[in-house]
């Protein structure tokens, strides 16, 4: 079980999650509760390390800010002695969870779980504080921001859990988003890769990396929400309370060709118009931006007639200014006619583990955009989603009418 | 070096201690610093561990607590790093300062060091974490209030540094308290033995356990304060700044007969009148108090000539109307015709290591008090001091009178 900083904000809250805990404990279950930091809590501690200096040290960054889940875990086995449950605390270091010594966005090395196991035969209920682990020099070391999810999905794959319940501000994951489509339904069960292209596409539900490591271990994952009151009776899908399953495809008997609608607004657009049509170009191109760290991710290039070509590619929003700078410092050597670019855009993506065995996804959907007169900057695919930048204006549009004409709304 | 929770309750007063350190440092020493929580986050922990439990558990209590020592050990260091030092943090697990598994209270158990001296090779300054340990199980244990002190007197010991300073908010000890009697000097250098009694009278410079500590592992501690500008020129006495350093009596060369005078409000006077002169009425009054858990300090019996005496002894205020009532409840099994009480009393003591060769000393102090017209209660000695109770009203007459009939007033 994960509960975020939202969940455990107040000793009131811990003390409900106290109660969700009991009820999995009185249902049978051998338990380890994962706990992020008391909502502020972190922000608090990241800007006192910049107080101290602007350019803080990421290992003593780590010291300080794994203090917050530190304080939760050590609070939610008091919560639970409480309710007359045994339980204990386990910090990064004492799991041990291993990781790499990359301070401030560590690596899981070693998933260790026996000194949880081991508690469980006397039935103690491990309180792990999330975020954190402990490198080979025996410092403490984070997992980066949301890296609580990661920490979850970890300790689950070392205990060889069942299932890793990530309790969170909503009931599961959506065919899309439930602000922009009321009609959008609660998925029951989504495989771990379509997960992946929802969850780095822009539905916030899980960290990315929480979702890699679920896959690789084949953790069932499992999002539900933690305001569900603890004691009411859950009745979901088959053995489960309400919430998102998300599984190894096998496990999903009734695959749908599309599984849900994802956008982004994290993105903006970069045009070169008049390249040369001539090898090494592109590298000429993406050098610059790989120098300067800037992720690029989706490219277009089309093939013209006069030996010149227009070359289109997305960033993120926060390095446009910064890609579009390195490009015209660069003019020459790439030798491109005109710099165009655009951050009024939107990325809108298809994703369903289906598509593979069905042709004719994608022209369904440009026909649906051309038919409400959206006008398709850049298409991207994969095998298993189609990406389309799009307008910003027409989010809301082309996600409803993506939405729909896929069979995704609710009856 | 070790500083209060005062001194770190900001990022600025954080700065502030890494200048004192630069100071150190650039003066060619290798420095290991110790640091309390920021003020104010202590309280906050253990207000959150009683919220979630009335009657919380220890080991729970202190995973929780010992988050607050490690944050500013890292603030610490990231603001050693922002002045151009090396520097790194040390929780107490990590030291590792080892403890028994007396959560909430440990001792300890072995003092470590080496992972400290072997980073002084490269100029690392240690900061580390007080207040906290590591239990054999591998738990967080911590030292109990204030242990932030003893904390810094180990790790002294643990790697034989040449002293311990210690930053309050005070600039030492002094021979009285300075508001009662303004003439107060401050003391250049006390024996850990007169410390000891010092600090147990009520002279709040310093936890007793530290003194203790720093006795058995001849660790000079220097008393000093920590609202001196960082980069002020210092002068006190010897080579060492203003302050006070507690030795080894070897260390001090010229020796006063009565080095301070110490007062406690901290206690109540127990009398029990009429008991039966006869073995055994001891253990039949004290038992039921150290059932209790009841500390008895001073104790003064007198021989009567009816076969009764009265018997006397102070207990402290906090848990005298506990100790009232367990000696009303054993009235039939003590045999005393009278229980009488008074916490309107005050303990005042005359100490001084040159008191062993030195006689009078007593009664000059029973004189100067008879003079001024004070009853004294009860009378208790030790190799060291000499401590009346007296009636709560006279603390002020009796301080200044004992302070200025042994010479200690300033010139």
């Amino acid at each position: 079980m994960k509960f975020g900083g939202t969940s455990v904000a107040t000793i009131e809250r811990i003390q409900n999650v106290a109660r969700h805990v009991k009820r999995e404990v009185d249902a049978g279950h051998e338990v380890a509760v994962v706990v992020s930091a008391m909502a502020g809590v972190t922000n608090q501690l990241v800007a006192w390390c910049k107080e101290a200096m602007a350019d803080y040290d990421r290992r003593e960054y780590d010291a300080v800010v794994a203090s917050g889940e530190q304080v939760t875990s050590g609070l939610l086995a008091i919560a639970l002695h409480n309710l007359g449950l045994k339980a204990r605390s386990y910090q990064g270091w004492q799991i041990p969870l291993k990781t790499d010594e990359t301070h401030g966005s560590a690596r899981i090395a070693d998933l260790g779980g026996s000194t949880i196991v081991e508690g469980f035969k006397n039935g103690t209920v491990a309180c792990i504080a999330g975020f954190q682990g402990v490198s080979p020099d025996g410092s403490i070391a984070t997992l980066g921001r949301g890296g609580s999810d990661t920490s979850a999905v970890a300790v689950a794959a070392g205990i060889k859990a069942d299932r890793c319940d990530i309790y969170t501000d909503v009931d599961g994951v959506y065919t899309t988003d439930p602000r922009i489509v009321p009609q959008a339904r609660r998925l029951d069960r989504v495989a771990f890769e379509e997960m992946l292209e929802m969850a780095s596409l822009g539905a916030k539900v899980l960290q990315v990396r929480s979702v890699e490591l679920a896959m690789v271990h084949n953790v069932r994952v499992f999002v539900r929400s933690s305001f569900d009151a603890p004691d009411a009776p859950q009745i979901g899908v088959g053995n489960l309370p309400p919430g998102t399953l998300i599984c190894n495809e096998e496990e999903i008997v009734e695959q749908q060709v599309v599984t849900g609608i994802a956008y982004s607004k994290d993105e903006a657009q970069v045009t070169l118009r008049g390249v040369q049509d001539k090898p090494g170009v592109a590298a000429g191109v993406f050098g610059p931006l790989a120098s300067g760290n800037i992720n690029v991710d989706m490219i277009v290039q089309n093939i013209s007639d006069d030996g010149t070509t227009d070359l289109t590619f997305t960033v993120p929003v926060a390095d446009y200014e910064r890609a579009m700078a390195a490009l015209q410092k660069n003019k020459k050597e790439i030798g491109y006619a005109k710099l165009d670019g655009a951050t009024d855009v939107v990325k809108v993506s298809v994703v369903g583990i289906g598509m593979r065995s069905h042709a004719g996804v994608a022209a369904k959907a440009f026909a649906a955009l051309a038919e409400k007169g959206i006008n398709i900057r850049v298409i991207a695919t994969s095998e298993i989603k189609i990406s389309v930048l799009i307008d910003a204006a027409y989010t809301e549009l082309a996600v409803r009418t993506l939405h729909s004409i896929y069979g995704l709304d609710q009856a």
